[in-house]
């Protein structure tokens, strides 16, 4: 059975609603970053990054988000996550790029400008700067990322799971998804969703 | 027929050095960074976000590293790049992911500072980090990401031109890999392909 770890509100809430999609039993186990729980010594044993989400599966541990989304994807044909044709699934893996290395790491710059500089001045610059980098992030993602309704355009796929995230790394920056249509839609088509409501009521975001 | 958009030592030479690997004839367009050339309108069509890698397709453009390396490796499958089975997959996605949002992010400091913040002294602040950041990542790499003697273990993958990568973000920081026996022989045995050697001669690498 696959077992997925992860950090009340932290990005794993992108894998964890695509376990809920699949409808099949699965485990989890958290890992409160708050009190330092990825930083145990069990936990760098299973990922010696430290970080969420890790999905354990028969085979071995499996981090990152892109990664972690299109296994659970493609080990579910029958759910019809992942789009059909190299082109496509192209597409997808570079929408997942660009939201794992540029969306989510303008997001990181706020709480996490640690890891990029050591002086307090500089981690304040950063987190200055991280609304106007996230709303250029939306601008992308509406004028040229997403072809809506879902991220890929008509079906649902593992990708709009990711990009729901967008909703919660803007809101937490006073950035509103009101002036972007398709990502207010799509946040909005998400929520509507009941693994969406499952997830968040499990990470106390609902 | 694939076309490459490139700057000449941009993180383009990954895919590039595949195309060399697949054989198959393809073009080429020169984007000169240092030209201001991936600004220009005629470029932001193709790709908005201003960046290169670009892959021109039969069936549209690909942007971002990790999606137009296993597009290309998808595409060949008598030449055997990629992986079979979904875990093994994963793990090559997840090694993607990491040289993508980690790796490449931690270099992307040196030079590009000003995406995260405004002020010169924070834009300093954090260029004096990427040595150390980047050295965290050459030791990660080499205790949990690789296997030896390529990326994925015994056999040669998409992700190898890309795991070269980071001996030139690491030299450019005056992070020797010396000090990290897989890696420096995996760079190694990366220059010893006739592909690799092509590529950095028209990269002015050579």
């Amino acid at each position: 059975m696959l077992k997925l770890y992860y950090s009340k509100g932290s990005s794993a809430v992108a894998a964890h609603i695509l376990l809920e999609e699949i409808g099949a039993p699965y485990e989890t186990k958290e890992i409160p970053i708050a009190k330092g729980a990825h930083l145990s010594p069990d936990f760098l044993r299973i990922n010696p990054k430290g970080r969420v989400p890790v999905l354990e599966t028969p085979d071995g541990v499996l981090t990152e988000n892109p990664a972690i989304l299109e296994y659970i994807a493609a080990i579910n044909p029958d759910v019809k996550l992942l789009p059909e044709g190299a082109f496509a699934q192209g597409e997808a893996r570079a929408l997942c790029a660009y939201l794992c290395a540029t969306a989510h790491v303008a997001f990181a710059h706020k709480q996490r400008g640690a890891r990029w500089a050591d002086d307090d001045s500089a981690i304040h610059a950063m987190a200055a700067k991280v609304p106007q980098n996230l709303a250029e992030c939306a601008e992308f993602l509406e004028k040229h990322g997403i072809k809506g309704p879902w991220a890929l355009g008509s079906e649902f796929s593992f990708v709009d799971p990711y990009l729901f995230l967008m909703g919660r790394w803007a809101g937490m920056n006073n950035v509103p998804l009101d002036g972007y249509p398709k990502l207010a839609a799509h946040q909005s088509a998400m929520r509507d969703r009941a693994s969406t409501q499952t997830v968040l009521e499990r990470h106390g975001l609902a």
